[in-house]
């Protein structure tokens, strides 16, 4: 791809730990402990080539320069990250305790913010090591800290939602009666990278009874005329994630198929319309459960309106019932309200919408109408 | 492929179920939790389809039924593994608090292993809920709990690494001099997928002063005549795990670097002819690394001298110095040693070895001589 945006700077990655250690200190925490995972990769620019057993930790503290505590064989890529240069490598060897390497790093009586997908092992192992240190999940203690995007980040969501839509937009081309769930899959996974995805994170092709399983990925059912087909589909296009639905149909729909998607269109809107900084995050979740609830769909909306997304596809804000969390300037999610009739068919819609001064801005712009498919 | 082996059964599934929670309880363990990932898909059959920040927890405990809590909007694709008759969903919906889901089912006084990789977040749920209860990594509480492989899945590894050596013997075919490390790379993944992987895992190719980088994957130089490149690859074939290495030459190597090749295989064969049951792991360590630094390298062997395979390509047994578990018949695990001369160039050799009645089985079988390449 020509398109690529300028790599972020060691002084990028800087910032942001800067910013994460007094997150952390405005919080009450004396720091964060960052294992390999998307806070890591948006922190320093490292990513392991391989998830092992193996202790990788970023300790971020207020007042203290960053240090990283990597095993001694993946030292050698870990100092060639882009933000390498803005931090301090400790290394350790096979036979060591990685947790003994760590242990001189920490105020021993501090509460520090993990990294959600640390491995248990690794907090096991640091809360042995440490008996008096206490740990918070860092979606809990510090949600929102990849959740505001800045400039350079909001044009990588924007360019992958709009890789996104230009998949879409020539999936609906193809033809899906007669083809395997599986080979529509395949058709929007070659899409998405043809459009510059660097990894695919999902293509559900939900037909017929399978649309009605929200989590449904794809599979052997071979679609038919008459079907109601529901697909939802992403990845990361330069590290930056992408993730829309749309609901189309085999040749033309019966009134209540049609009757549905309107609600679900609808409700979508309705959640849309919502969005403006300052509102709690359930607000826009309520909007649109409230348009479907009272057409009496309620009881067939079994999830939440949506996530934020960022380097990752999932990711803090949640647009949920109980999420009081205001909406800020930059914040990226997606609102995907669905309707799901167990055995027949199901309807979910959804865009990624970014927060401005004083609304929304929708990231995935394809037509909202039932798209008539062959 | 097809010389695909019978799929494992819901009957096989109970089976290592009651194992494992038999295990725990011998452990002097209240049960067994599993999260998402290798011990869930051993146990279960059941991989969701993307890792997220929802809950799905797998509890055993020996005298009680299995009981695996998913979010409802999984429970179909749950219900739907092969181990799902052996077990008794139960599903929580977004907004209720997952823990609460798990508590019921668990003894609160009690002390269970837990799977290595459960994300942080959801051990310090747990211990915010439960706070009487406590856990330990599964890998430290009951170690061996995949790591001796009945028949069929000792069939499933020898043909994962009849594959990988296949692979082998095409890419010493391959033009080296002069193509990207990356580009071999491609190769290597290209066979193995067209040997029968259905995922591959990792394709090192280390030219030149690359191979002294134990963990470098491939990289953008352009291998050159005269290059030393190790080459370590594998993947995952019919569900269990491929991992060997080969060193090869680029034209013909210097004396010093078939010395240090020399050493490096008769340290495997010495390893190799270490094992045999009832040993202790460390003593396969040993073994190679007194070889290797008996020949005056010892500085230069700068990682434990294997891993165990199965179901993931590192996992118990780990053949390193501080391990006295003795080997059992059935075990499966990498010989690998290494010297390392920084900025100059690297040699490893390594094959899958699995534990016999009266010693060790390799289940890679290319041969170890140094291979010249063009």
């Amino acid at each position: 791809m020509t398109d690529a945006p300028a790599p972020f700077t060691s002084d990028d990655y800087k910032a942001r730990m800067a910013h994460a250690a007094g997150s952390a200190a405005d919080a009450g925490l004396a720091g964060l402990l960052v294992a390999p995972g998307p806070d890591l990769v948006w922190l320093t620019g490292y990513q392991p080539t391989a998830m092992t057993e193996r202790l990788t930790l970023l300790v971020l503290r207020a007042g203290h320069d960053p240090v990283m505590v990597v095993p001694v064989l993946e030292a050698p890529d870990a100092s060639a990250a882009a933000g390498a240069p803005a931090l301090t490598l400790r290394d350790w060897t096979d036979g060591q305790d990685p947790y003994a390497a760590v242990s001189p790093l920490l105020d021993t009586a501090g509460r520090y913010a993990l990294s959600d997908s640390t491995w248990a092992m690794h907090l096991l192992g640091l809360q042995e090591t440490l008996p008096d240190t206490s740990y918070a999940a860092v979606t809990k203690a510090l949600p929102m800290l990849r959740a505001v995007k800045d400039a350079a980040e909001l044009a990588r969501v924007a360019a992958a939602g709009a890789a996104a839509d230009a998949a879409y937009e020539e999936i609906k081309k193809v033809r899906f009666a007669g083809r395997k769930e599986t080979e529509v899959a395949a058709d929007l996974a070659d899409l998405l990278r043809q459009f510059g995805h660097s990894q695919v994170d999902f293509t559900v092709v939900g037909s017929g009874p399978n649309g009605a399983n929200p989590h449904h990925e794809a599979g052997e059912r071979t679609i038919e005329h008459g079907d109601m087909v529901v697909l939802d589909f992403g990845g990361l296009k330069h590290g930056y994630g992408s993730d829309t639905t749309r609901t189309v149909h085999v040749g033309e729909p019966s009134a209540e198929e049609q009757q549905v998607h309107d609600v679900v269109r609808a409700a979508q809107e309705a959640g849309y319309q919502a969005v403006r900084p300052g509102i709690a995050c359930q607000e826009v979740d309520r909007a649109a459960r409230r348009h479907i609830a009272d057409a009496g769909y309620g009881e067939y909306f079994i999830h939440r309106t949506g996530h934020g997304i960022g380097t990752t596809t999932h990711e803090p804000p949640y647009m949920i019932e109980g999420e009081e969390q205001p909406l800020v300037e930059g914040m990226c999610f997606s609102i995907e309200p669905g309707i799901y009739l167990p055995g027949r068919f199901g309807v979910r819609i959804e865009d990624i919408v970014t927060v401005t001064a004083d609304g929304g801005r929708r990231l995935n712009n394809t037509p909202h109408e039932m798209a008539i498919v062959a």
